[in-house]
C-alpha cells in the first residue's frame, strides 16, 4: 500500500529551481491532511484514517490456536467492508486499482482462515461467504486479479518457505467452486520499483542530482560497479547478477 | 528480541493434567504485569515498560536524507542508553545475554548512521564515540559477539541484497579502529527455532499432541510428508531440502 | 463487576476517629495500583489491566449485520480466555465467584451471536464450541449458575422488552444439548443493593452520619417518607410500594 | 444525540439497484470526516470533534459527595457553552432542534447540581446563573422545550424510581424563579422510534427486504406473531400488549 | 506563536449587538477545525497539526548530557523543516512572519546544541550545516530578523540569569561566519501586547464593557488606582512604575 | 515539585568507581516504576500516576471567563483530594513535607478563584469551604506554612508583576476569617538549589569531575569568572552581583 501511495505522490511536488520556497510552490495553498504533509516525506505513513499511528495493541496474539484464527478471521472480514468504502472514496485511478486488487486478496486470506478453523474444528463457515456480500466479479479494478487467478492463490516467498501452507490452505474456494492452490514465488511487482528521488521542495536537503553524484563517488571508492546495482529496484535481477560477483569489501562467513 | 523472550518464558506454566485450572495454577498469583498476562499468550508484546504499545508514530521520514540520518544516529544514542539500564535492572541470564548483544550490535549501527552523515556531508561524529559512555569491553556479556567480530559487521540476508552497503558502512569502527565490513549471511542464530508448544493451561485449547495429531493427518492429506519439514525451525536445512521436492498442491509460476 | 469490585472494597479504609489522616492510616502503605486509589472514591473504575480507560472506540458498528454479529462472536470468545485468566489471578472469593459466573453467563452470549449467524446464513458455528475450551463443569464457582440454568438463559429486563429475542436464541446449546430459553426477569441480584458509605478517611468530606442527617432533612423538607424508600436498594420492594403512595413534588404527566 | 444524528444519516445513502458499487454512488465523494464514513455504518460514534473516542476517564468519581458535585456541576457549565458553538456550527434543521434541546435540558442539570450543593452546604451559587449567558429565551430552537416546562422537570423513567430526587430538586429555578418538579415519566420522544433499514450500499450486505423476509421466518418458527411486536419502537404500546400475552418459548421465573 | 495565533484571531468574531446567538453569527459556517472552535476561547491551543496536544512525553531527560545535547540538536533540524513546511502552507502575513522568525531563531538554538557538543566532545558538527538547507537568506520574511542580527544571539531575560551561556554559545555562525553572541535583554515584542477583549459571542459572558466596569470597580475597591497598571501589556513601562508607588493591600517581606 | 523528586532522588546511586555496571550495581534490581527508570535520568518527569504524560488538553481556555473561573475553582478542589491521599500514601519525609506545603498552597488558590467568581458574579462560595474537608490544623507538615502565613498569601515574583491582584485576591480567608493579602516576593526556597551532579551510572556519560573540569576551561576561553557564578542556585546573590560586573562577551541592547 506504501508502494502505492508513494507512486501517486511521486511529481506532487513542483521544481524549486533554486528559487525562495515561497516562489516555488504557489498552488500548495490548502493541504487536506495538513498533519501528513508535516510529519510525511511526501510519503506514505503508518496511519489510520484520523491521522492516528498504527500501534502495537493491533497485535493479537492470545496462545489459543482457535481463537487467535477466529480474531483472524473477523479481521478479514471487517477490513474487505473497510475496502470496499475506500474504494468509493477515492477517484485517483492509482488508490482504485490498489483497492480492487486489495479486495481480491483479502477474500483469500478470510478464506485461509476460515479454511483452517474448518480443519481443527470441523466448524463449515463457507456459508457466510462472501461476507460482506461485495461483488468482486461486478468491480472493473478486480478482474484483471480475479482473471489471473488471484482469488485462489496464496503465495510463498520462495519454494522453500512456509512449505506446509497447503496442508492448511486448500479445498474449494466458497464462492467459486474453484480449487485453492499455493504459489511458489511473489507475484508480479514485488520487489516495489525505487522510485525517482523527489526534489526536496519544502525540505531543501541535497538536490536529487547531487545525491547522484555523491553516491557515484562513494560507491567507486567501495570498489562497487558506478552504476547502481539496483537490488530494491528489481530483486530478480539483482538475485541473478548477485551470483556472478562479489563486493570488494565484504566476505562470506565461513565456519 | 520477541525469540528471547519467548524462550524465556517457554516452559513458564504447569502443566495441566486435565484437572480444573485451579488446581493446576496454584504457583501463578502475584503476577507482576497483569495486563501481560492477560492479553498475551505467553509471548511477547510489542510494548514498552509502560505497557504502551509501539506506534506508527515511531516511523520517521521526513523526506529529508540528512535529517533522517541525524534522526537515527540519535534514536541509537537513546537506545544504548536503555540498554544498558535494562541490562542493570535484570537478572534472568537469557535478558543479560540479550542485552550484552544489543548494546554491541546498537554500537554498529550507531556507527552505520555516522557514517553516512560523514560521508554526506563531511562531519565527522567519530569524536562522539562511545556515546553513552558504555564500556562494552568490560560487560561480559558482551564479549562473545566483541570476540566474533560482531561490533564490526552489517549484515545482509543474503549476497544478493542491499548490495550497495559498503559504499557507506567502511572505515574504521571509531572505538577500535578495526575496519568495519558488511557480512553477506544472517548471523548463527537466525532464523530462530520453533519453541515447543505449551499446555494452555490458561486459555484451554487442544492439548498439544491435539494439535500434532491435527497437523499430522492434515499434512498427510495434502501429499506433504508426515514429519514437518520444519521451515521455521530451521532455515537453512529447509533450503537445501526445499529444492529436492516439490509439494503435491503447490505449482510454480510460469509466464 | 463494579457492584462486585465496590462490594470488595467496602470496609477496605480504616475508621478516622476525627484522628489527623496520617495517624488513622498506618496500614495503607505499598498500595498495588497507586492510580486506582488516587483517582477512585473506594470504587470500581471504567479501566482495564493496564489502567487504560474503555474507550469508545470499542464501539463497533459496521452497518453490516454478519459483520457485526462475526465481531461480536469473536469478542465473546476472546472474553471468555480473559475471564479465566483473571480467575486464575485472584484469591478473593468474591472476585472468584464474579468470574465464575461471567464464564458462564459469556457463554450464553457466545452461543447467541453464533445462533444469530446461523440462522441468518446458515453457517454452523456449533463445531467449534467450547471456544476457548474452558471446562466450566470442572470450576466451583460455575456450578451454582450452571445448576440454576444460567448457561442456557438469556434475560429479559422484564415482559414487554425484547420480545422477538426467541426468534433467535433457541435450539440446543452446543455444548450440552439442553434447550436454550428466554427468561422474562432480571436474575436475582439484580438490582444491586446500597452499599453502605464509607468513611471517607483519605478525602474527609461529610461524615456518613452527617449526609444521613441531612438527607432526612431534606426529605422531610420535601413531604418524603422519614426513612429512605431505598430505590436503588431494592428494586422489586420499591415498585410495590411506588404504587400505593405519591410523592408531593412530583405530578404524573397528563397529555 | 445518537439517535438525531441517526436520523440525519437515514436515507443519505443512494440505493444500489443491484449494480456495481461504483457505479450505484457517483455523488459519494469528498465525504468530511473520513474515519467516521469508514467506522460508523451510517450512523452516530462515540466520539468528538476530534474523532477521539469517549474515554472511562472521564468517569468521576472521587467519593467525596462536594467534589463530585462541584465537578458535575462545572461540566454542565462548559456543555452547555460547547452546545451554544454546535449550534452556531450546523445548518440541519434536525441538528439545530437538538441543541435547542440540550440547551434547556443541560440547564436543568446544571441547576439539580447547583441546588444538591446548596442543600448540603449552604453555598448559594444561583448569582452565577445563567452560566454561561446564553439567551435560551432568544433562540427559536429552544421556545418549544421551555413552553412545554422542560427547563423545570427532571425525569424519572418511572413513578418507582429514583423516589427521593425531590429532596434535592426543588425550589425555584435561578433564571426565571418557576419551581422546579420531579416528573414522573419519560419526556415524549423516548423512546426512540426504529429507523427504517439503510440499503447496504458501501457494505452489501443483506438486502432490507432479504433481512425482514428472514426475520419474519425466524419469528414464525419461534411462534412469535407475523408481524413485528416492535418493542424498542414504542415501549408504551408494546408494554400495553406484553400484559396480554405471552411468547411460547419463554416462561416467567419461579422460585 | 500563541501570541500571533490571538493576535490572528482577534476580531475574528463578529459583533452580537444582543441579539440571539443564530442571528449574529451567519457567517460562521463551515469551520474548518471544529475541535479548535469548540474547545479554544478564540485563542492558542497546545496542540499539534492533528488537534493532538503536547504531551510530558516529548520532554527528553536521560540525565545523559551528551545524549540529551544530540536530542535537543536534533529536534531542532527537525523543527526547522517542519517550519518551513508551515510557511508554505499558510498565506496570512502574520502567520508567515512568524515562521519567518522562527525559522531564524530556531536556526541559533541548532548552532548552541551543535556548539555545546563541540565544546564537550571535539565533534564538529559545523559541516551539517545548513540542515535542512533552508535558504533563510532568500525568504522575505526572514530578512528582518538577519539584518537586526538575531541568526548570531541567544538571548537572557536579564543581565542577571543564565550568566554562563557565553561559555558555550561563542565562535562563528557555521553559516555566515559571524561572531555569535548573548545578549542581555529579552528581543523587543517581549513581553506581549495585551489583546482587547472579543465579544463572546459563541459563550455569551459578560460582555466586555461589564467586564471592565467590575474591574474598575475592584481595583478601587482595593486601592488600585483607576487606570489598569497595564502589567502584561508593557512590562518595562510597569517596571519603572512599579518602583514608585506601592498597593495598599500588599507588603513587602521582611525577614 | 520537580526539585523535591530530584532532591529525593540525589545520592541514590551507588558509585561506579570506573566497574563495569554489573559489579557496581547489585542493588538495584526490583524497581517499583521500570519506566521512569528507564526514561528519566535520575530525575522528576511529567507523568501522573500511571505514567501517563501530562496533555496540553489539561489547559483549559473556553474563553468564558466564568466558566474558566468555575473550571478552575473544581480543579483546586480535586487536586487538594489528592494531594491528601499521596500524602497517605508516601513515608519518605521530603514526599511529606513537600505535600503538606501543597495542601496548604492549593487551599489558597482555591480561595482565589473562588473569591474572584464571588467579585464577579456575587456568589458566595465560602460555605463550601473547606472542600474537600482537610482538617490542615492537623497535619503536623502543613503547619510551618500556616505559622508563615502561607494560607492567606499569594505571591507575586517581583514588586512589579501582575500589579492588580489585590483587586480580586483579598477579604478573609474562609476557614480562618484572617485577612488574606498579596506577598512581593517569592516565598523562601524559590529558586531551587542546584543539585550536585550524579554519578551517571547507568549512563556513563561523562563522570561529574570531568564536566566540571570541561566547565571550567569553557568559562575561562570565555572570559568568565573561574568559579561558577551559581545563578540557577541563587538568584538573588546572582542579581546582587550581576550588577556589578559584564561578561566578556554579551553587550546591552542599545536602541
Amino acid at each position: 500500500m506504501a508502494a502505492t501511495i508513494n507512486t501517486i505522490l511521486t511529481g506532487a511536488s513542483p521544481a524549486s529551481n533554486g528559487k525562495a520556497p515561497s516562489d516555488a510552490l504557489s498552488g500548495v495553498k490548502g493541504v487536506g491532511n495538513p498533519h501528513h504533509f508535516l510529519a510525511g516525506g511526501q510519503g506514505a505513513l503508518p496511519q489510520d484514517s484520523r491521522g492516528n499511528p498504527w500501534t502495537g495493541d493491533y497485535v493479537f496474539s492470545s496462545g489459543d490456536l482457535v481463537e487467535d484464527l477466529t480474531h483472524n478471521f473477523f479481521l478479514e472480514t471487517g477490513a474487505r467492508n473497510n475496502k470496499l468504502k475506500v474504494y468509493e472514496m477515492v477517484d485517483h485511478p492509482a488508490a482504485r486499482a490498489l483497492t480492487g486488487y486489495l479486495l481480491v486478496r483479502g477474500g483469500v486470506h478470510q478464506i485461509a482462515y476460515a479454511r483452517a478453523l474448518e480443519h481443527l474444528t470441523g466448524a463449515d463457515l463457507t456459508k457466510l461467504f462472501p461476507t460482506p456480500r461485495i461483488p468482486t466479479e461486478k468491480i472493473p479494478e478486480c478482474q484483471p486479479h480475479i482473471e489471473r487467478g488471484d482469488h485462489l492463490r496464496l503465495y510463498r516467498f520462495s519454494p522453500s518457505d512456509y512449505q506446509e501452507l497447503s496442508a492448511v490452505f486448500n479445498g474449494p474456494n466458497p464462492e467459486t467452486g474453484e480449487e485453492l492452490e499455493v504459489f511458489d514465488q511473489a507475484p508480479e511487482g514485488v520487489p516495489p520499483r525505487d522510485l525517482p528521488p523527489q526534489p526536496a521542495v519544502f525540505a531543501p536537503d541535497y538536490a536529487p542530482e547531487e545525491i547522484a553524484e555523491i553516491a557515484a563517488r562513494l560507491r567507486q571508492g567501495a570498489g562497487l560497479p558506478k552504476e547502481p546495482t539496483g537490488m530494491v529496484a528489481d530483486l530478480q535481477e539483482a538475485t541473478k547478477r548477485s551470483t556472478k560477483k562479489a563486493t570488494s569489501r565484504s566476505r562470506s562467513r565461513s565456519k
